[in-house]
């Protein structure tokens, strides 16, 4: 165990034949542990077991895992580099179906490495590496971004009603729901927020409300299903999330949960908005009835605090996303500016006139 | 640790000089253990510390704390026997603010005391003792008829969605909510129910699903916060929960998130539905504004399981029961009959033609 002043999410240490490391989320609020991975079956496993978690972070994982997987000696056998190559990327992709990011940031080092195919392999390992750091540090000048466009969402002496974790843990650093909330602090703005959270594995209580006080918010965990009397009782004027993936048409699949939270907003006439990065829409699904959703094991439901919780004979149910209709969305912040009213029109329009980066298969 | 084959959560043992076994829940679904209480104090501790819970099975637990304050030889005694009956009582009614049963059972215990003040103090024993069997036994037989009366509301091959345990584990048997799907069981009816978890100290998930599985029942557990998710994609037909209080005007406490359920089921065009004695309404309360809520410590949401989940710079907001204004409640149901629509008007009605038990201050 060490400790950071800062948590650095996710790291790359040394050149091209360096190594990762990431903070083991699963360990905190405890302990804050950094796990080296030296291969790509480690980053995998980190993914799987949601070491390291949130959709950005999972893309920057990727492509570091990408690189990690095409490290060594070839002795010039092209055919040998290809085969780990794609080997490499179906280990990772097969990870967690339902982050975009993740596919996008493998579609970004295979488009690398296409563009670098007739070059020697070490030439293309030292062009992985750079892209695969670009990567990270375009992740954290995104997250940034996207805090100076939404922290005008957050008025003075807002509470704010946040779930799972969509902070500086989700992504390289900074965050991106949380990058608002960092952003509106820097602004010099008093608030407080409310943090669900998050069964089953409590990213809320465990990540954002330790990265929240680390950083001096004052913060307050609710249990998922207080979050209701919360807006009732008028402790909260704005909830906002982060996004997994975003159909073109602006539905958002994102933590379980979020869309209950959604429709008890629009109940309590409380805005709703999202924070994601432009990677994060998917615009080749036009809806979120599209959205593939991952389904998790009963342990994390039936013990997941160490505990047995819930009998044998009971059956579990628990899919880890689920998909907000754009309808009760009021904003969607991303790093080029806010999307206001979400509509596909609005994505289309916004992709072809901000530039961005709309995410493209290769 | 013993086993039992069917659960009593809450029976005496013996004369008036005899004593109290209840069902240890916090215990459950792991352990089935029972515990012996000899004095008041045991009681309370059984009752603050959730040993047993539930609004119905509280007032029995009380009922029986009062019998088990008052044992012993006084000498003829009246001051002395006095002084025990209203610290006893005192004791008791400090236990759990929000579960108008207890108060309940302990006014009638107190009618009951007074109604025998003339007696020798031997002679008030018994009947003490026989007043919170007859509390114990009425609630058994109110229970089944809750059932009789609300089995009708589950359609054959319905899933239902319940939430905490209004079941045999929070009344002296069969249950509330639980006892119109044990009715439902016996009229032959096919159907799924899915059963909340129940934060933070997951009553849904430790005791529903036990019971109901024992039961033969097909049970899924899911999170909290999965509800939402579970009504989008059609997997239940109604929501039944039990009450703690309801008010004058139909207001309903209730553990906390089922007034986010029922604002749920509204949203999905899915009729919420309350089950819950008469004992249960409190007239002299207007509306659920005068309900006064129970919060609980930070302990249970931080470290519940046996795992510390949230760090200790964060604060915790926990408010263990929330008020389901009556325009989301589409029907509550009674020993008496189903009262439906849900509104102040009908439940005065349904109090004057009952000629049931309304509560009553002695």
């Amino acid at each position: 165990m060490s400790e950071l002043a800062v948590p650095k999410t996710i790291r790359w240490v040394g050149g091209p034949d360096g190594h990762v490391e990431l903070i083991d989320q699963t360990l905190l609020p405890e302990i804050l542990e950094i796990l080296t991975c030296r291969d790509p079956e480690a980053v995998r496993e980190a993914i799987v077991s949601l070491r390291i978690r949130g959709a950005p972070a999972i893309g920057v994982a990727a492509a570091m895992g990408q690189v990690l997987g095409v490290q060594g000696d070839f002795g010039g056998e092209k055919a040998a580099f290809d085969r780990a190559f794609a080997e490499t990327r179906e280990l990772l992709a097969g990870s967690r179906p339902t982050a975009v990011n993740l596919f996008w940031a493998l579609d970004r080092m295979e488009c690398c490495y296409r563009g670098h195919a007739d070059e020697p392999v070490e030439r293309i390992q030292e062009a992985l590496w750079r892209e695969a750091l670009a990567i990270r540090d375009e992740d954290a000048q995104m997250c940034r971004s996207i805090g100076e466009h939404g922290h005008e969402l957050v008025p003075d002496g807002a509470g704010v009603l946040t779930h799972c974790n969509a902070g500086s843990l989700a992504t390289a650093e900074y965050g991106t729901a949380l990058a608002v909330l960092y952003s509106a602090q820097e602004h010099g703005k008093s608030f407080k927020v409310y943090a669900d959270e998050t069964r089953p594995l409590l990213q809320g209580a465990r990540l954002t409300a330790w990265e929240l006080t680390r950083a001096g918010i004052d913060t307050t965990v609710i249990c998922d299903n207080m979050a209701a009397q919360v807006m009732k009782e008028g402790r909260v004027q704005l909830v906002i999330t982060g996004a997994d993936r975003i159909a073109a048409n602006g539905d958002v699949a994102n933590k379980i949960g979020t869309y209950g939270l959604a429709v008890l907003a629009k109940a309590h006439g409380i805005p709703f908005y999202v924070a994601a990065p432009s990677s994060t829409f998917d615009l080749q699904i036009p809806d979120g009835t599209a959205i593939p959703i991952e389904y998790r094991g009963q342990e994390e439901v039936r013990e997941g605090f160490g505990r047995v919780t819930a009998p044998a004979e009971a059956n579990f149910y628990s899919p880890a996303f689920d998909v907000t209709p754009a309808s009760l969305v009021a904003a969607i912040v991303t790093e080029r500016g806010v999307i206001r009213p979400v509509s596909g029109q609005k994505i289309r329009a916004f992709f072809e006139l901000s530039g961005c980066n709309a995410p493209k298969r290769y």
